[in-house]
């Protein structure tokens, strides 16, 4: 499964250096090793490392649910000027684990901080003391069973020796594999910009495919950038940009317990200082965060379990942008919607039942419906030349756009999802056997 | 399809002469017909009349969505005092269809009234004279197509030919049946109480099993009672039962644009004035008034599309009702939780998933979660005595209840829902053709 991105990743970036697709390499001051602690039956890699030598500035956004991981009250429990080591693991979501999930984080913090210590006295010139509280956890996979901390232990000194000071795209490849769960392919995404005229990297990986939506779900996503940007500029750019990209996907409806998106910056690039987020000098820097976040959430959702079909769903003329985001959202999460697209019937009836329970008021008078370019409802109306049989073409495609146009204002937004299919309930009847 | 009803029909009433099922006979004062009007082909019949030859008290409840089917417009535009006839169809919601849609309706309702008032004519001692406002319409079907009004009319003389004035339950089937559309079995309920020493009869016929969700969706009800009460009691009655039944069901979390449910009560039964809902004489009558609506409602989630196990939600010991309905509701349409339930994997990670995206502030180490019985979650971990086979055995049951403990409080509700199969999508991918 996964559907072929090249349709809709065409980046808005205008820099003739960025690249659809995907050979990242070197980051300055992060390195990235991968293993198997026998999490899947020794199948797979499923413990990442990301260290940095030299200490990351960050961000963090995670998940709105109720019900946060361990991990997560871990993360948010710590709160270092800089970040020395990330680590993620897949299969087990340490949520729900209660006080021996968060003890078990504590433990490996620190063989952890012990092994990167005596790994920093046999490298470095200036050694430094990294401690527990320099170092953040990502955990994914199923919620409520018990958190396997011998077996992550266990494996902290090959992960330590893995360790290259030099990433290449296998390695890259390696990460994102090994923080898959029932994602059927890596995900990966890259933009070379330019702060003054000193060019910046920004790499990204993520995972998830079900219990996607707003808030971020089982998605991890990580961003690492050789930029020096201070964790505020950095948490005022991530929160910005998380709001059209990563909250602006669905792919059930449902919210996980775990979710998070992180940004580093290692500060090896040399550039000119930033202290705002408005400086002209970080606007190229911010377009190409936002092409990397969005490229990945859209990688999310193609990758989205059993998805057959990419949609975008462009709500237009809206009063405010909430309402916009409320019809997007209702559409983009009705089953029926998603079914009929998986059938590939131009079934619309299905769309405006689904903005008449958005709960948005609205006057059905000036509702125009496109699917792509195919006007089907104009100013309430079924649209006078409508063509059932053009419609169903279209809906063969594997990149359907739904764009409404609501006629009560100029706010909008676009939601991303993909289709319900059989597939979908294959996977999800089936998760843990 | 359709589940085995036995297990969770059991009537909370005390009153002996409550009937499990089904056989509907006659309630003075009503009349009912169906004929094929060739909406589906000439294959069954599609078009339903009740008529109340002297009128009928009633009240109405009507889908929240935003966006509202020309019939409902109708229905809400016309206030009569007594309502003489109700024509239903199936195939066509006469939703979307602009003026069209409603000007067939007038012109429906006019030729309806003609030929009635030709047959009280021919029939009554004093014939009396209907008027097209009191003639209301049940629509269900697809959304934006043509109403086919020229088939509709031209069988209203076949339907009136055929009008008998004593029912039997042939006759309700015949219309239960005229109702469905994805609907893969009639649903219909009886119950028969008592006001004062007088025996009172309610029986209901409801249609609907995709688009379910708080607020009806396609769910079509019309509960008819030989009782005498005022449109205000029958209403005041109505609104405070439809909130632990119709709006306690959800199939998909889609709402439909049609949804209606009716009482009506022709006056027949001779018994002391009601003038208030709080009289020591209506309680009978209303708690067989509930047992009624939930029985219907319960066999709308029963044949939910697709649906293999039927699902009851209890949330209990909550700071208000509205905390308990939002928890249940999102385990309800949690389309993980549901998709675990089809595949019988005890996946109780993804209820605490749903309860935590709910929104709804709670202290996770006082929450208790039971599967039936068996105790899963204790005081915010996992049961001591926890055993999965056990609850892999439980969940292969057609009936599953999910006990969630907030221990906050003193309120409850209680969601029904179906599970997510791949029957569902079947439906629903190939609906239309």
């Amino acid at each position: 499964m996964g559907l072929n991105l090249s349709n809709f990743l065409v980046s808005k970036s205008k820099n003739k250096r960025m690249k659809e697709f995907q050979d990242l390499d070197h980051i300055d001051g992060l390195s990235i090793s991968s293993v198997s602690a026998n999490l899947y039956k020794n199948t797979r890699d499923d413990l990442v490392l990301f260290y940095f030598r030299d200490g990351a500035n960050y961000a963090s956004v995670y998940t709105q649910s109720k019900v946060i991981s361990e991990n997560i009250k871990w993360n948010l429990n710590q709160k270092p000027k800089k970040i020395h080591s990330l680590l993620v693991n897949a299969r087990n979501a340490n949520c729900f684990t209660g006080k021996q999930g968060y003890k078990s984080l504590e433990k490996i913090a620190e063989i952890l901080c012990q092994k990167l210590n005596e790994k920093q006295i046999e490298d470095e010139e200036n050694p430094k003391k990294i401690k527990p509280k320099e170092i953040i956890f990502g955990c994914t996979g199923t919620i409520g069973e018990t958190f396997p901390e011998d077996k992550i232990r266990g494996k902290i000194p090959e992960l330590i020796e893995k360790i290259k000071y030099t990433q290449n795209k296998y390695i890259w490849m390696k990460a994102a594999l090994g923080i898959m769960t029932t994602d059927t392919q890596p995900k990966m995404a890259m933009e070379i910009c330019q702060i003054g005229n000193t060019e910046i990297k920004i790499f990204g990986i993520t995972k998830g495919s079900g219990m996607i939506q707003p808030n971020m779900a089982t998605t991890l996503a990580y961003i690492f950038t050789d930029a020096d940007l201070s964790n505020d500029i950095l948490k005022k750019l991530l929160k910005k940009n998380i709001a059209t990209t990563f909250n602006a996907i669905t792919c059930d409806g449902d919210t996980s317990t775990n979710d998070m998106v992180c940004i580093f910056s290692t500060g090896k690039a040399k550039h000119s200082k930033i202290t705002n987020i408005n400086d002209d000098k970080i606007k190229d820097f911010e377009i190409a965060l936002n092409n990397v976040l969005l490229n990945l959430a859209k990688r999310v959702v193609a990758d989205g379990e059993g998805a057959s079909k990419f949609i975008t769903i462009n709500v237009e003329n809206c009063k405010n942008e909430n309402d916009a985001k409320k019809i997007a959202f209702s559409i983009a999460n009705s089953p029926l919607v998603k079914t009929a697209i998986a059938g590939e019937d131009p079934n619309w009836g299905r769309v405006v039942m689904a903005i008449g329970k958005s709960g948005v008021i609205l006057n059905l008078d000036k509702l125009s419906i496109r699917f792509g370019n195919i006007y089907i409802v104009q100013n309430g109306k079924l649209f006078s030349n409508y063509s059932e049989s053009e419609v169903s073409s279209y809906m063969k495609s594997d990149n359907i756009e739904i764009n409404v146009n609501i006629s009560n204002g100029s706010k909008k937004f676009t939601a991303y999802t993909m289709d319900l299919t059989k597939k979908y309930l294959e996977i999800n009847s089936d998760y843990r056997s």
